[in-house]
């Protein structure tokens, strides 16, 4: 098999391919738009990793890689409408450049393209892979329903928020891993391991995500500390309101509402409290836990370890590790 | 075969039972309250009864024609959003009962739920019934995006809003009318054929609509003229405005544009201007031909013309017709 650089560009050559007719070009300029701007193809990746270790045939998943990428980026579309984000990585979202009703309809052909690249799986494969596919899709709408709830919702415990964002993210990459092992002809205990893997890799992806939100370098050129300025609730947030005593806890409230109080000062008094409460050594702590035993799966497969290595390596690259 | 009243219930029934999840209750309880809403199952009906002319057998067809119907809601609820509808089949739409955001995304949820149910189609014919069933939701998307463009165009020409509402209306009956053939086992020829035949009912069904909005009887409880006070491009207008003179073309731009006059003022201007211009007249013309042209092709498939006979008179009961 190819190496992950190697696949990387198979992938995004197969994307560029994709077809999209010229007109209405209201409908389709935005796909091409939303396909062609970046993002790092992990779910994509997935896919083609997860076939990787039953076949060295890969390229058959290419057309279901490329549908969980469209479908991906068809739940960025409509989200940003939801969330009015006038930005995606770094250029005006579809909704900000094209408006609502042409963010919505043509999120909606996405995600119908997305259905037709999926067409592409052998046939006799596609009822299962299909099953998969609309599980997965419908599993992420709930996380996204669901992540709109909190907002709202004043109490969200550790074991919601951990709910949230298995559907929100961790069930994409599940349904990735199992739809290329189901392509690359795995047994099914195996197609079962490979969904449990990216579960928990998913879930360590995410609490990474938030840690390095509040966390993180700020060299990488993220500016630190936008979840707390949006309020958002997030792994760090949760665990703290969790282990707060009740006064800790309204300080905490009454800082994430408190509009007259500058940017640095919100962030400072928020990650003083979160540090004063062990939250980042926690967080780090459940990353682990989940990092590991995702890899501990991977040794549990019917194949020999030689066959793993390339997905273990992309993991931890994923998560910034080398181990 | 069951007649069309029995087809009909086994339907409801069919919509009925599909299980929802409770939770998230915000992405869940649109879609019931979205499907529960009435309509008159018309693709559903077309699935069955293209269906029963090729086997007797049509309880397999049951899955593809609740997928139709869920999608053809599914666009509903998002042409609500962009349409800015507060009302639907006589209740709140979901976007006016619960927001733009549950809407967008209780949409997408049911657009994953349509797919769901397609995948209840056997399994040797899934890849065919979703290739068309792909081509066909991308069709209605195109029609509605077309319909946009035209609000805000001046100049729709007869040909393009025929082309506008093929993909709107009638590419969906199609679609309905080749899965229903498919899944009933008909040649290749066949399925064809009953696309064409789908098409053309479809045109005429929309024309008659459009029609009906101007000159239908006030006594069956819809006012009159909606399309003229809406400023509608329908086929009414387009054609009007492709016969008349520049004088009179002014005259109806400026009639559909004036805020000063009052409702039945308006609609009285206009379509004393139809009348004069025969059409009424051609707009009738043009369903019979429509019409005529769809039963036609009914008559050369290649079965035995006692099993189209349940189709035929359901197209006819359709358009108010009985020959």
């Amino acid at each position: 098999m190819q190496n992950n650089e190697q696949l990387l560009s198979v992938i995004e050559n197969y994307l560029a391919q994709t077809e999209l007719p010229a007109e209405p070009e209201l409908l389709y300029a935005p796909i091409g738009y939303s396909l062609s701007g970046g993002g790092k193809r992990l779910r994509p990746m997935l896919v083609m990793l997860s076939c990787g270790i039953f076949t060295d045939d890969v390229q058959q998943a290419l057309p279901a890689a490329a549908a969980i990428e469209m479908f991906h980026n068809f739940t960025l579309l409509h989200d940003d409408i939801m969330d009015n984000a006038a930005m995606r990585r770094g250029k005006p979202s579809v909704f900000a450049r094209w408006g609502q009703n042409v963010a919505i309809l043509s999120g909606d052909a996405m995600l119908i393209c997305a259905y037709r690249l999926l067409g592409g799986v052998p046939g006799h494969l596609l009822p299962q892979v299909m099953a998969t596919f609309n599980e997965m899709a419908l599993g992420v709408c709930e996380g996204q329903q669901y992540d709109m709830d909190f907002e709202r919702r004043t109490k969200v415990s550790v074991v919601d928020y951990m709910h949230m964002i298995e559907l929100k993210t961790s069930v994409l990459l599940a349904g990735a891993a199992t739809i290329g092992a189901t392509i690359g002809g795995a047994p099914e205990e195996d197609c079962r391991k490979l969904r449990r893997f990216a579960l928990e890799l998913g879930l360590a992806f995410q609490l990474q995500d938030d840690l390095l939100d509040s966390y993180g370098d700020e060299e990488l050129g993220k500016a630190i500390g936008g979840d707390i300025l949006e309020g958002k609730k997030t792994y760090l947030m949760v665990t703290a309101m969790s282990r707060a005593d009740e006064t800790t806890r309204e300080v905490l409230r009454r800082t994430y509402r408190d509009e007259t109080i500058s940017n640095a000062e919100k962030i400072a008094t928020v990650k003083t409290i979160y540090d004063r409460l062990d939250v980042p050594h926690l967080t780090e702590q459940q990353i682990s836990l989940r990092f590991d035993r995702a890899l501990g799966i991977l040794d549990t497969l019917s194949v020999d370890a030689s066959r793993t290595r390339q997905l273990r390596a992309f993991a931890e690259s994923l998560m910034g590790r080398r181990k």
